[in-house]
């Protein structure tokens, strides 16, 4: 029953350096107790679709404080049935992949 | 101090098929009052972030009676200011335009 | 066998004030004589798909000649079959709300 | 001068279980020879526009054969400067965190 989300948030605002604003956002993730990976283009969450969706808030409420325009992504993927989707989803592909696995 | 958030949501267990369940989706955002526009790839929703918000779960909530795999994406730009940003996000943009404005 | 597109397409050094660079990139978009439709957070472009990239490709090159970092965003739906599915796309779903149709 | 794209593939006509599907456009994408990595959400490339683009072509090539309609989702992160962005980018922002470091 648990959701997935990938999260991008950024201000507009603020030039072409994004990551003092997306550390912002991944101590409100961290702080949530939620289990995460931080990727090349986003965060990944997972947990209840109501907690992931607090936490997406609470990122929000945070660039909100001193930025004036907000760019947020995200992606969601639901299933019903058993958590622990972080690692088990990739797990799933590299298991089908032709030849000796390995993200390369 | 609007947001306008695009929505994509579908389920992945009912075939390629999507409109009724977009539709549904679609009922529950009409049902919300909120202003919105319907496009090729998703719906455009304009609110502040927390009513905007809820729409996006309570149009979840409804897939969610029976489906068992959802698709979710949601862009959003929020920005300190006015309001009214549907039409004024496009129009802003046509009126940049090289020669006679039109969508082609 | 065509696909539908949404293209966001934007710099992320040139400040908040993003409607020139869109604009830039709809001109381009408008040159290729595909059929588009502009919305409030991207521009859909029908086509088949390596035409549809390579005006994708043509908007990145001409944001490309003065900005040092470029977010792009895109989603497509390809499906076996007819094209005609700007309009149909949505069509599609109107038919199937709840009451009297319309996008409020 | 690289790209950082997050791509995202996945057909919508063979039911919920995608990741043979998945692990078929990542046989494309190792086959590359670009650097890559695998996330719970979809896989990030890094290269030069072209080259990442092609091999997004190829991974929709690769699902073509025999599936009747495709999601596409890419985000692209495009940059003037140097690559090694798949490591540089999250590690930016972890030295940036509050407290100790690491993903959770």
């Amino acid at each position: 029953m648990s959701v997935v989300v990938e999260l991008t948030i950024f201000p507009l605002d603020k030039g072409a350096s994004l990551s003092p604003y997306v550390a912002r956002a991944l101590n409100v993730i961290r702080a949530s107790g939620l289990p995460h990976t931080l990727g090349p283009m986003g965060t990944c969450i997972e947990g209840e679709w109501d907690e992931v969706m607090a936490v997406v808030t609470a990122c929000f409420e945070e660039l909100r404080k001193d930025c004036t325009r907000i760019n947020v992504g995200l992606r969601a993927d639901w299933r019903a049935g058993a958590g622990g989707r972080l690692a088990a989803k990739p797990a799933s592909v590299l298991d089908k992949l032709d030849g000796p696995g390995g993200q390369g």
